[in-house]
């Protein structure tokens, strides 16, 4: 499990980042998202934490929805969340940030989809965007008893 | 990646339960809990997704702000999250159902502390409980500008 | 105030498709979005009014949230609305639509930006999008004491 | 279009009174509310926008709020929001501030009822009355399938 | 402490009425509130309890939001909440309800200022006013380290 | 009505507590909760009055929650909130607080049962835990209709 590590090794190092400097711009700006625009929200004040920033829960909210979004295109009917991989927090989210949801199809079985999300924010709206948080979201279709449905065919 | 294949495997016949028949209390009894309680909370109509199930954000929130109240405590002061895996959305969770995450730690490094996080519910405030999401999650204590800090030593 | 008559006679008869049946997807789907993308979400049932559709409230934040956006872009900084004009509500949006702002640049003065916002909803994720809402948002550059300011020059 | 002018020309001197200093006291103070008291509330934390002050969308929908009150005693039933024109708002809204909405009757039509909207302020819930925010909203009888249906005959 | 027996004596006769029938209307209806009105709002459905009626908590919410704007026009700016008592809800409030709080001052002290509030509701905003809820808070003028302060003279 | 005059003798002196000094840790310390654990949360800035303090309806809805989940598991099925009595708040409630709620059977009627409730607040969610607000709840058991129904017989 590399990912479990990284925290105690290179990742800390982009720690120093959190610290919202301008070395912050340095880092996320040069990648583009991955995938296709599944949200566009404005950050506002009721969703911060404690410290201030945008809370955790609510970026995950915000992923948990973009992929129900994109997958339900996909399965062309209801689908439910079953499984979230590897989210990993970057950076800060602050108020005032819009921020933006990629979802990019990472694999397709009979009945579920599994999407990459990226989190993309554009501080106070202005210059370049920068990757806030990325995870794995697992969806699975259902019938409207909530049983697991083949997705439809694809061509 | 283990975890990807189970749901086209013997997950997907775990979803029969996702219909919330009896079969469903059968399933998770005869465990009981990993870890300490660290919230409790009754699940609220404003708290829906378009289904009338619980919104999986709101879960995953509920986590994060249970597995911050556990971090903050081993840090001894403010933690951020920084990392998220392997969260597995087992049963639907349903408006009056009461709500309780309990956290375990799984790992504790220099600035980081790695949480086992188990989410239960007891169907409209009565019987059995149920798990039904898990996760884990990596916390850093940070100091008041953002920046990792070393955890207090532990005796 | 030709508007103002218009609910008495020919949008009396559109209001039909109030009833949310096969006709209204004749309605907007002939019609293509005018301007960009400037949100995207989906629509909960935290936001439904008592009627059961997506609280009219809800819409108007949504659109303001996106105008703001966009004129945040233009002005390069601080935007407040100041003015909105002949918002219209064509269909109703339900629990779990896709909701998309656009905006288009109307006008642009020397302080102020007004832009076109239209409102647009995929039913439940799927099929085609409809014109739900629309309205003209006007907003004006403050600086930091939240007084007007010049936009700044555009090439 | 008169109204799109406005903020280049006399509006913009007006927006010296953003900045929400003593002269803010003087400009609308002359005024009484127009119409009778809809709604009254007082604005929190978890509404305000980026800036601090409270949100434009929270405003519009206690407009929608308390115009659909109004609505409803003259309709004798359920209402629906069909067009919002000429938002204008005149001064920023502050946490801790009282905040009543007037309504007065501007039109009836045989389905349709046309509202003038005032917003008024008191700063920390003391002093004099502030105009905050004017508007016209439209409102039209529906049945229970949502379909027009006549107003009841007044006398 | 003769309210703890009500329940288990006449007043669970009144609890008759709580299954929201025609003999509701009879029961409220009689009275007139006391007191003056001190806010006034439209109950939504994110306001709901998992049984469907609007949540307990969130009726206590306006009541303290009504008596804090009440108490601080008497105290000439800041007060706190420091105790309720009495709290009787007589009958259910239901989504798409007017409702109403008023404030009718009880008792004044040094610093404190206790409060009757009564709420009354519209069924669907329409129709008479009952009672639902009634209550009394006490507030405290606090100075800005949020320490008690005289109340201002009255005349 | 002994309650009612506290305000203006000692418990006037314990409000020096309320600008949050070291002597406030002096104050409830001492104690520990009566009752059971029912609820635990944090206490986020989306909750906060125009004060920056924790919204006293928020702490009533914790309470109302709390007592609602313990009544549930007496009365073995649905309960309504029919009575409150002897809120006090004794103490701020700050957003990054652990929020605990513990509930104590007081009485037990042929359909109502009566709780004590005791709000305990950790600071920033470390050191000692802090009394901050208590009441006395009451509840009575429901059927289907929202009819009074005996509680089912205790052993």
């Amino acid at each position: 499990m590399q990912h479990k590590h990284r925290w105690e090794g290179a990742h800390i190092k982009e720690f120093g980042m959190w610290s919202y400097t301008e070395s912050e711009n340095a880092w996320g700006a040069a990648d583009a998202p991955r995938g296709a625009l599944a949200s566009r929200v404005l950050a506002m004040p009721t969703d911060t934490n404690p410290k201030g920033d945008i809370f955790g829960g609510w970026i995950m909210s915000m992923m948990d929805m973009a992929g129900k979004m994109s997958a339900t295109t996909v399965a062309n009917g209801r689908v439910v969340t079953v499984a979230v991989d590897s989210i990993v927090f970057r950076q800060p989210v602050k108020v005032g940030d819009v921020v933006c949801c990629y979802t990019d199809i990472v694999r397709v079985g009979r009945s579920s989809i599994t999407l990459s999300i990226e989190v993309w924010a554009m501080r106070q709206g202005q210059g370049d965007r920068l990757k806030v948080t990325d995870a794995t979201f697992t969806f699975v279709a259902v019938d409207d008893d909530g049983r697991p449905r083949p997705l439809p065919a694809r061509n």
